[in-house]
């Protein structure tokens, strides 16, 4: 089996209140993915503040989403959880809605060692309706995936990929020595800012939350990378990195990413920017400049 | 209002697998605690595994042990979460069984801001239907609840002390310098080894995961440490640093601590063992090495 | 042999510039602490910024206390280095000069495992000619000292002491329980913060920065909390707290307790308040705050 | 004026005593490496143990190697030093024998803030004689030098490059977005895991600790990723992963990298493996791992 390649756009989720989704949003932004020509789309990632957020939530989402789509491209869903026995109860909601694989982080109030990480993910994905993917996330679950953990783990014959969002390249670089050849086994990065050098390396495909916004953007950087055009991927990063340093650094939040993103969302007419708890959205200064960041990028992007 | 002073007891989750409570434990573990003398009960802490657990059986436990302490002592819930609705309903149904308060730490995915910090406590604390201890956790959550930030949050009407995980005693020195001579904010340590000395220095009191074993061992050192008898808390810290020695420092895992709590009641014929995923219970050599230190122990305490 | 026990301030170095010592002020300030009634003197550790400073502004400042000393009270030595061989040529002037003692942190700029400390610090209190003080300062150099590594070395003739500047009690109370019983092993509290507690609980002293500007109050505490006064400890515990929360707290700078320090004994006439790079010494606002800190300190001591 | 481009060995430094040079070895490493085609030479840094070895070591290494090399390649020395006036004095001597420019990160044992490192650096440089690079290594300095922070440096006329050993690939990503168009400043990366990609997407070369035992395939590398050469720059990341993941990985320490670097340096004839204080080389069953590695790659170097 060939695995899934390509721009998976960790989707946002649209909200009007702490429990209450902005369906109208979410209907348009699905669409506006989809038409920038995305390989797949990921739910309730750390983009789609999904531990943010209430069970029902969560499934009235995956539900809504997996409707709209109708199997135009696959859907993935994020099960990260601390408790296992939710994320296989989410994971079979997934799967009943039609969604193809499920995506999870450690679980991450307490820290568990590899060994446990070992136990863990292989009692998780003996129980689970859908494969799974890994998702190293230590800035946010305190621990690493470390390399020895994801090779004992991509034996497993329900785990068939990874996305990394750690920005260590040393970490992805040995991932891809290590599991690289393997056609089974998906190698995804999170940080857009990566997207080229990974695909040129060998990656499969980026998990790019700037793809809310621009999807056709990151979908041309996906391209380039595979044909080797080093210029026009060097011409695309300048515009990624225009947003990352623009769009994602507003105020001093470890958040400005997820605001800078909703915001932005908000100024193109696509959706709310509420953002759950305990997270608040940009308000009047801060919305300026996010203005004037969009502005910039869309002259460039056209 | 005068606060709640004294040893109150951050209680194990007594499973008989990951979505089972083992319930007749509850019950032996419940009269053990309150029989040792102890001020309250605190559940569903970092100590009770409250994380990992599906709420379906968060909320069996509250009710379970609200039924049988029934009245006795005070009901403390544990309602850290990482989304603020779900916070909120555990607190309505803590209510409504008789809890006298709840405990939170701070959203423990995302990592905020201290600004993020005062304004989702400040929205958790006007929403809930009971008085609000705040649980300062970093290891686990990430951040600090700085001084600064407890300054302000210590003016909500409805926030009435707080928890300290730290070990840090440079920040609990701090709350105690800035918050200790409030009679209506209650300053409790969490670590055991350090409640003979915050108390002497002024703290309100201990919640001490040791006392779920020995709980009239960690009420006497209260009380010494109350009438200021540095020769009996020296005694007795000896014998609390043993436990902390020996119990909690077996095998190389963060775990140990909760591990060895949670053997060591098995030992005892008081409930099971078993731990919810992430963790596994300790097995053949790792109980001998617990049963030989309890020994040690209750040859002291008699 | 029993050990040295007391308040053993850290020095400041006074400097005139950034090789350049303020020999005057030097002198003051040795007869300003010793007045004080302390038990001990420090020189060249954190306080003292000797990482900043040549070797050659290290040997002249180790000479010039000394002889001003004069043998009134013990001497130590700081030689925390990443060079083991600097390390030693500095014992043996500090020896040459007649201090009693050395310190010395962990090497700073590599991360040694606890094996490589224990061989580290066996070869180094091997080719020392005088005794040894471990100094865990894990914030500063990375690693800490376990308690494992502490019981092993203690073993070591030349070794004799422990300084403890996490301010993490667990372990300081872990070190007691372990070594406090021997007459031979020191241990000793960096943050004044904790000197009270640590006292009462058993431990030999403090290393406490602010009694380079108030060496008095530290001796006085230290005598309260020998003789188990609890009610002077928490007297002298808030005016400690005091100076802790205005005089270090100025400015978002982690050098704020150091430049305070050095603002303070300027602002008191008793030497320069220059600091070695990378530190810059406080200018007129943040002085003026000093000011106002020293002077409602100072109506209380009186 | 154009930037140095391309590979520039970090060297290690033979030692056959912990004060005592291996001159010979010296010697021949110096010729290995420039007969493996390098572009610089960068002495006494991480890879170099500098912070290890005492200062007149340190002097005498410089003198010996600049005057092996005798200018058939440029010198780059690290001077590195928690003291400013030594580093200034270090790279006087640097200068005095032949050197181009002079590498320094961050002062290691305070950690400084941003504004503090604008200042530190200005005044380094301002009294430098001869141009200094930036070394990011937040691994062992625990700061990072700020995107922003690097760029108020880069105006500097005295400081003309980057080295960054951060392997956050965001970061150098961002470095390159703001400062890469800039002819008359140099981007290089320290990780050789990385060189590949970061050349690809417009670095200006690497400082690979490989290179010390294989400088042509570094080169071979950097020449490939320049001429944009897709196939041939995978084929030799694996050589180059293969390196990493054998000759780095062997035994738990943070010092694999180093002492795998020098025991195969040993294995291979060209000096010895001694490691300064706190490290020590590899003993018996190590080296035998490190002798199955290094067959494994010659075989596929030739």
């Amino acid at each position: 089996m060939s695995v899934l390649k390509g721009i998976i756009p960790p989707m946002i989720t649209p909200l009007k209140g702490n429990d209450e989704l902005d369906r109208e949003g979410t209907v348009r932004l699905v669409e506006h993915i989809i038409n920038g020509g995305v390989h797949a789309l990921f739910l309730l990632g750390t983009t789609g503040e999904a531990q943010s957020l209430t069970y029902r939530l969560r499934y009235e989402f995956v539900e809504l989403v997996c409707r709209q789509v109708n199997g135009r491209v696959p859907v993935l869903v994020g099960i990260t959880d601390t408790c296992i026995d939710e994320s296989i109860r989410l994971a079979e909601h997934a799967k009943a809605n039609g969604a193809v694989g499920v995506v999870a982080a450690a679980p991450y109030y307490f820290a568990p060692s590899q060994q446990e990480l070992i136990e863990y993910y292989t009692a998780l994905a003996d129980a689970l309706p859908l494969p799974l993917y890994l998702y190293n996330m230590p800035s946010h679950v305190k621990v690493f995936l470390e390399p020895s953990t994801v090779k004992v783990l991509a034996e497993h014959p329900n785990i068939i990929g990874l996305k990394d969002s750690s920005a260590n390249m040393n970490y992805f670089e040995t991932l891809m020595y290590t599991l690289g050849d393997r056609d089974d086994f998906a190698l995804y990065v999170g940080p857009e800012e990566l997207t080229g050098e990974c695909v040129l390396m060998g990656a499969d495909g980026g998990i790019n939350g700037g793809a809310n916004m621009f999807p056709s953007l990151y979908v041309e950087m996906y391209d380039a990378a595979e044909r080797h055009d080093i210029d026009r991927v060097r011409e695309l990063q300048r515009i990624i990195m225009q947003i990352s340093t623009t769009f994602y650094t507003v105020g001093k939040y470890g958040s400005s990413y997820l605001k800078g993103v909703k915001c932005a969302l908000s100024l193109m007419g696509i959706c709310d920017d509420y953002l759950a708890y305990p997270y608040r959205k940009f308000r009047h200064e801060e919305r300026e400049r996010i203005r004037k960041a969009l502005e910039a990028v869309e002259s460039k992007i056209k």
